[in-house]
């Protein structure tokens, strides 16, 4: 190589060097922004998700609140009716979360039932007889399995 | 230069330019892997915050069905005794969400209150004397002004 080819190939190095190095730099700011960035948006993320479902539950407490002050006029068909009320708002709220009730009606699941009791009855063995508690599941998530008695078959 | 100065020197500038644009390449891996991870982790964060506090209010859907129950039954006393049981416990789950309810005992404040009526009274001009509607705030934010009447001030 001449000493002239030499040194415009070292300039270009140079020129690319740089390049690079000024490349890494942004590249490690935008990083650093967006980790900084990131960590707020967690923050206010949870803090919004809550928020809307904590404003949903407002008037179930207002509806409670009028409940309890019927009870106290002793208006009890008042009372019933709020009652009612709030159980449905509040399942409806629940269920607009995708709350869902884990269905009892056929044979013992393991993966969503939770058998309390095993007792004979008129029904197959491994069949769910009695609820003690209902279950729900959140989208694919058992929240709480069903709290069942399960068949342990014929009693003859 | 001696032309094995330079020779060395364009040695060296590959060497650093090699460097930057492998660490180049490794941030903006990592970057990338950062942004993706993040993503998943929001919706998950999401999904577990919101898991915690559906389950919270599971019991007070059990109770509000055990105190429908008493109302089918026509037990009155446990019908109010459940309304009472739920509305503290739905109450404090949503306290340790962080709402809070806002204080009505002074004067009219227009960044928490939402005046629905002003009329004369004893009270002096400006002060709260009545609530139409609870308000509530979840942490900094007025998730729910109160509704409220305001004293004009004296009648005659």
């Amino acid at each position: 190589m001449t000493l002239e080819a030499l040194a415009k190939r070292l300039q270009e190095l140079e020129a690319e060097r740089d390049s690079y190095l000024a490349d890494l730099q942004r590249v490690k700011a935008e990083f650093d922004n967006y980790r900084k960035r990131t960590a707020r948006d967690q923050e206010a993320l949870v803090a919004r998700a809550h928020e809307r479902l904590v404003f949903e539950l407002l008037p179930i407490l207002d509806d409670l609140g009028r409940a309890l002050d019927a009870a106290e006029e002793h208006e009890e068909a008042k009372l019933e009716e709020g009652v009612r009320l709030v159980h449905r708002n509040l399942a409806e709220a629940l269920r607009r979360e995708g709350l869902e009730e884990i269905p009892v009606d056929g044979r013992f699941d393991p993966h969503v039932h939770e058998a309390l009791l095993s007792q004979p009855s008129e029904e197959e063995e491994g069949a769910v007889i009695d609820v003690v508690q209902k279950g729900y599941k959140l989208g694919d998530k058992v929240l709480r399995p069903a709290r069942v008695v399960v068949s342990s078959g014929n009693a003859d």
